[in-house]
Parts: structure tokens; sequence; C-alpha cells
């Protein structure tokens, strides 16, 4: 049976929202359980106020919490009795087939490499970030956690992107581009020009230099950049929903017949909006860890992270994603001599 | 008298949609005279069949053209005899007040540089869009110029950016943000930590680290960065808008009643539309060198020259915005002990 490890304790909406977003995953789907890491007394509080299939909860008491304000390598070496290094190690001791945290960023980060520990072959670990398009999602890689790349790091995010691409939404053969000023081969600075060069030799089915229009065109299924190009893309491109939604509720609450204009247009606007739903887009998995962590939106409500079991971690788990990235890299050369900065 | 060089001959849709701006913008704003520069042949015939006062536009004949092709430096330096060539070196020679051209962007930047010069004190002059948000337009600089900043630049950035949107939209004291993967002070790689500390301590109105969502937001009046972030955002920025826009029209012709929907809710539209038209946002100037150089989109229209004349040219001109730069930058000392990287 798939269990699902989650951090009661990390958010903006802990533990409540956490666990109320539990109990909705459950209550929806059957085929998996989830073990709730946190202060049991105020879960158990919480959770005996709510009807649900109590077997399929678990809980495992932890003291501390690791909060927004902490230094992120600091907090996961000292805070060993916290709901996210505890639910960490359960993680890497296969108590559980993910960890979903929707606690300090850097934390989530840190932790992911210092217990559940790089996938062989992997010199960066990344958090990706799936984007609507005007055809289907675009996965934008790395989209925050390495400010800095070499050349190398790329070519591991676009065959990363690549098997996630293809496990998740059934991509025959995903197109990497790399993120870039302009579409023609030469642009950009040197470390993105020996990228290009690494990823055009490589197996990955590179399609060359992409812009930033290209993403929500959908003219990619994979688009590679550093973290810190794609952590600005990437909440520019929520910026600019919230902006258009905000806009459009505008012009729909102007007037009588522009609201009656609203309930008309109402069942249509449902695709759109889901499209664009933060909610339903949130849930991120660390990948190139040897493990899956998640990590959700600090914002999470019960809504997301019952998105982030059902749509994220679910299938993750039946996919295999983790272990096909172990394979992929287990048969791949990939040495420092590939490198030419550093 | 004001009067702006228009080359002729640049853009994917020269000569014609060029020229009908031009006689677009001459027919809707006294004040000014347009000089067109390139086959004068070719000019002479499309004027001949339009009505408007043949007073204000007069010819400069040239032979040859910079396309899209062309190697920027290369053409600039040996395609002596080009609309661009021309044009740059008549608004050197002061017989003009600005240079507009939609022709091969690498071009007008190396020609920018190499014919109009940099002003004094300017380590790298930079190429600033203009982008809708939730509030009042923000200013991305640098859109693409640079792809490689040292700490400084990021600075130069931040003041030329506070002076267009202090002349330009009359903001008393903008607000200058550098872009970021988050928003506390100790985020990005070391180039951005140094531009930062540089930008602390500077006369701007530097509000530290802003992020990508903050440019839709509106949180800041000016977003500094370099140009492969910010080109990468822009285009994005430009490539949601299309996205959304695209999307409410699948939605709005879905069947008669939503069709009736947007014959009612068109007139609110007309304001939403504009704010996000790729036109009316069209031309840029070249900040941080001797002269007034706007470059307008590749693919531009008639229309979109218009704009680039009428909201760009004449107020940069009327506001006096690179004098501004120039007098700042005299009474500067940036020297490069300021500067940690090379």
């Amino acid at each position: 049976m798939i269990n699902i490890i989650v951090d009661a304790m990390g958010g903006d909406n802990a533990p409540d929202a956490i666990i109320d977003g539990c109990i909705e995953a459950i209550n929806m789907k059957e085929g998996f359980n989830i073990t709730l890491v946190g202060k049991s007394e105020i879960i158990d509080n919480n959770l005996s106020k709510k009807e649900f299939n109590r077997d399929r909860i678990s809980i495992v008491n932890t003291t501390e919490v690791i909060t927004g304000e902490d230094t992120p390598t600091k907090a996961i070496r000292s805070k060993k009795d916290s709901s996210m290094v505890v639910g960490m190690k359960l993680l890497k001791e296969n108590k559980g087939d993910a960890f979903i945290s929707a606690g300090n960023t850097g934390a989530i980060m840190t932790g992911a490499l210092l217990i559940v520990g790089r996938i062989k072959g992997i010199d960066r670990p990344s958090l990706p970030a799936l984007v609507p398009s005007k055809k289907d999602m675009v996965l934008i890689i790395d989209a925050g956690m390495n400010t800095v790349c070499r050349p190398i790091n790329y070519l591991q995010f676009g065959i990363m992107g690549s098997i996630y691409m293809k496990l998740i939404y059934k991509k025959e053969n995903p197109k990497v581009g790399l993120l870039n000023v302009g579409s023609e081969d030469a642009k950009g600075n040197d470390t993105i020009k020996q990228a290009f060069s690494i990823l055009s030799s490589s197996k990955v089915n590179f399609v060359g230099n992409t812009e930033g229009n290209n993403i929500p065109g959908g003219d990619v299924d994979v688009a590679v950049c550093d973290g810190y190009v794609g952590n600005v893309a990437l909440k520019l491109y929520e910026g600019a929903g919230s902006l258009f939604l905000g806009e459009l509720k505008k012009i729909f609450t102007s007037n009588f017949f522009t609201k009656l204009c609203y309930l008309t247009l109402k069942p249509f606007f449902k695709n759109f909006k889901s499209k664009f739903d933060p909610d339903e887009l949130a849930g991120a998995p660390v990948l190139g860890v040897n493990g899956l962590v998640i990590k959700s939106h600090g914002s999470s409500k019960a809504k997301t992270i019952r998105y982030a079991i059902l749509n994220r971690a679910i299938p993750l788990i039946e996919n295999g994603v983790v272990n096909e990235i172990k394979e992929q890299f287990k048969n791949m050369e990939v040495n420092s001599s590939d490198d030419k900065i550093d």
C-alpha cells in the first residue's frame, strides 16, 4: 500500500490546513495511507473532529518545528526532532513513498540533499515547476533550487525533465529547449553556450534555444535554465495570471449586465481557471534525490495539499519517476571532464 | 522644430508599413517633422499615393540595407550607405532629435554604441522594456542588451531607469527593485549580491530584492536585472498576454450567447486590451548613449511605428531624458573600484 508522509507543521496555514487537506484526499481516493508527522496532541485534536477512515492516517509525534525564519542548514542539523527532519528520515528508511511539506523552502531543499541524499551521477538536484501553455503543460527546470549552474547541470536537468514529462504526461519524446535570449544557436553567456553544446551532443530531444514566450506558447515540453532565471520566469507567469484574472473580475463586476454575462460565461471559464489555478499547479518534486520529496507552496490551503497528494505525489509514485532517474543515471558517464567551467 | 529620423528600410514589413506609420503620426499630431532614410525611389513612390503635409517629411537617400541576417558589427562597419548607419550619423550630427528603427536588433545596439557613442560615465548602455502592471507601468532594465553584467551595471540601470520613470511617468521617487529569487537580502549569486550592496548605498530609491510576480503586481517602478533574465521575463510576459487573450477569444466565440456577451463586454475590454497591446508598448530607447535611438519590434506594423513616434520618441525628446542622463552621470563618480567582479 502506498504511504505518503506529510509534514503537518510546515507552511503558513499549518497544521490545520495541512491536516484538512490530508482528510480531503483520503475521502476522495482509495488505495493509499498517510503518515502525519508533527505534534500528536494538536493533530489528534483536529482529526477527532473529522469524519474519515481512521485506519488510513497514522501519526508520528515530533516536538520541534522548523519555521520560515530558520536558517536552512542550521535548522536541518540542529532540529533533530522537527516534523521535517523526522519525516525525511522516515522516507529515507522506506517507511513511506513520498514526503510532502509546505514548510521552509530552503530547509526542504537542504533536507532533501542532506537527509534523503543525491542520486549517484547527479551533480545538482533540481526543483522544477509545471506551468500551463497554449498546448500542454511545460516543465521549467530549474525553478529556484540552483541559482548558479555549471553547463553539465543543464543536461542533467534536461534528462530529469524528460523523464518527468514522459512518465507523467506521456510525451513519447519530450522536446527540450534551452531558455535563452534568442532562438539562434550562438546566444547567451559562456555557461549557456557550453550548455548548448553539451545538450546538442546528448541523447535528449534537444530542440535548441527557446525564448520566454515559447513557455506560454507551449513550443517545448521542458525548458531548462538556471534557478535564477527559472524562478523569475515562474513567478512572473504566476503574477501575470493573477493580474489577468483580476482585470477580468473588474470587468465582470462593472454592472448588472456584465454580471449577467459572467453567469453565461462561467461554465466556459471553468477550464481556464483550472489551467491557471496555483493550487492545482502546486506541489513540485525535488528531482535527483534518493526519494520523492515534494514541496508545496508556503501558503498552501487544504485544497493545495489535497492536490499535492492526489495530482502530484500519487502519479509520481505510481509511475516510478525516482527509480527511472536512478536507472538512467546509473548507465550514464557523467564526469567532470564534460564540464569546461569551474 | 522636433525632427525624427526614421529608418525606412528596417523591419519585416519595411518599407511600406514604416512609411505608412510615419504618415499616420504626421496626420495625427502637429509640431514635428520626419526624415525618412532609405531608397528614395521606393519612398517617393509610396508617399506620392498618400495625403499628408508634404513639407513635414523629407527623404535622405541611401543605397544599402542591413538585413536580419547580417552580423551586427560587420554590417555597421561595412554597410556605410545603409539606412541604419546613415540615420544614426544624422542623429550624431544633430540633424534630428531621435532615430527610430525596426531593423536588426543587434545592429541597432552596435550602431548606437559605435556611431552614436556612450555617455561619459556609463559602462553599459541598456535597452529597457515598459510592461503593464496592476498599478502603473513597470520598467524592466536591462531587457536584452547585456546578457552578462557587472555589479556596477545594475546601479547604472537603476539610475537611468529612475530618470525615465520620473520624467516620462512623473513618478517623484521611483521605486527600484533588484529582480531576484526571493525578497530577503542575501539572495542570488555573487554578482547579484554585490549589486544589492552597491544599490543599497546609492542615491536611487532602492527597495531591495523583488520577485518575478512583483512586476505584474506593480510593486516596483523599475526592476533592474541583467539582459538575460530581463529578456526572458519580458518575452514570457508577452507570451502570457497572448495566451490569455487567445483563451478569452476561444471562450467568447463558443456560441451565440457568448458572442452576445462579448458585445456587451467589449467597451470594458478596450482598456484591458490597450494595456497589453504589444504595438502600444513597442519602441524602446537605448539608454546611456549620446542621442535618442529607439528600437521598434522587428514585426512593426504602421500602427507600431506611429506609437513609437507619438508615444515614445516625442515624450522622450520633450522631457529631455538623454540630457538628464548626461547631467546625472557627469556629477557621479563611477569608478572601477566600486566593482569587485570583472
